[in-house]
């Protein structure tokens, strides 16, 4: 099957957004999903977009459910204070039927191509661990599992906490 | 002792290039540390900065091995197609000879206030298993450990393996 990946244009939105609600459906965490895609039209597709996306693109003959956007990496560009510019992969996703073709993997490899173009020395991401496929996938393409060689913890400040933090901030 | 945190100018590279290293070597990683103040100063001070800092000041009274920039804390925008506009603390830093003054938690409410006005739903950064006191400040403010509760793990692409994924690309 012909499967061709391309950046994501605004119209490719309501897509996009269908398969981030698909994703937390697959990670067991579908209520924390709050924006919508407007607010990716939004956030993506301005004077300075906070992320860029690949959309992963069958012919109409092949498409499911209708659909024929049947997957997407979503990345942005970060800093590491030890090598330099940076990149960080938020998702990456490929609708059940089209998996086993390679897709994610060519998602992957493309994410990787556009962000060293763009001078980046490091590309990480985050896996659930008890996604095994997502993580044999990364591990077999030579990713470092950080937690586990090095011992870094992920950690998050959000709503009240979030708040109650900036309200401690010294003043002038 | 009067402790100021400011918004980092561009003549404060040095400074923070040399915390920089020096939390390399707390971290057990010296090695890994492969930019320069000049790299900091054309990556964080240009038209669009690809990460922003705070510094802490000490009056020139109180400055210790000839410096007055005390501490820093530096952080870049993300972005989770969960909850939208996100931040990431990268590194937050006191020289040994200021802590248990209050200045690291003041430079991590400051970063707080900064992003939430910024309009981040949500402020994530990275801590060593083994740095309990690091950890510790973070959980009395209400941060949640990803890791433990929903078992993230963080990977990473590299040198080699990132130029081997880059070039695996799908051709158009």
């Amino acid at each position: 099957m012909d499967v061709k990946l391309r950046a994501a244009r605004k119209e490719d939105c309501r897509e996009i957004s269908r398969m981030v609600m698909e994703l937390a459906v697959f990670d067991k965490m579908p209520d924390q999903v709050k924006i919508s895609h407007e607010e990716l039209e939004r956030d993506g597709f301005c004077q300075n977009p906070l992320f860029e996306c690949i959309v992963a693109e069958v012919p109409e003959e092949h498409k499911s459910r209708g659909f024929a956007v049947v997957g997407y990496a979503l990345y942005f560009y970060t800093y590491s204070t030890w090598k330099g510019p940076s990149a960080y992969l938020e998702d990456l996703y490929v609708m059940p039927e089209f998996r086993g073709k390679g897709i994610g993997k060519g998602l992957l490899s493309k994410v990787a191509e556009v962000v060293k173009k763009k001078g980046c020395a490091r590309l990480q991401l985050s896996v659930l661990e008890w996604n095994t496929n997502a993580q044999n996938l990364y591990t077999s393409k030579g990713a470092q599992d950080l937690t586990v060689s090095e011992g870094w913890h992920a950690m998050r400040f959000e709503g009240q906490h979030l708040d109650n933090l900036a309200g401690e901030a010294p003043k002038e």
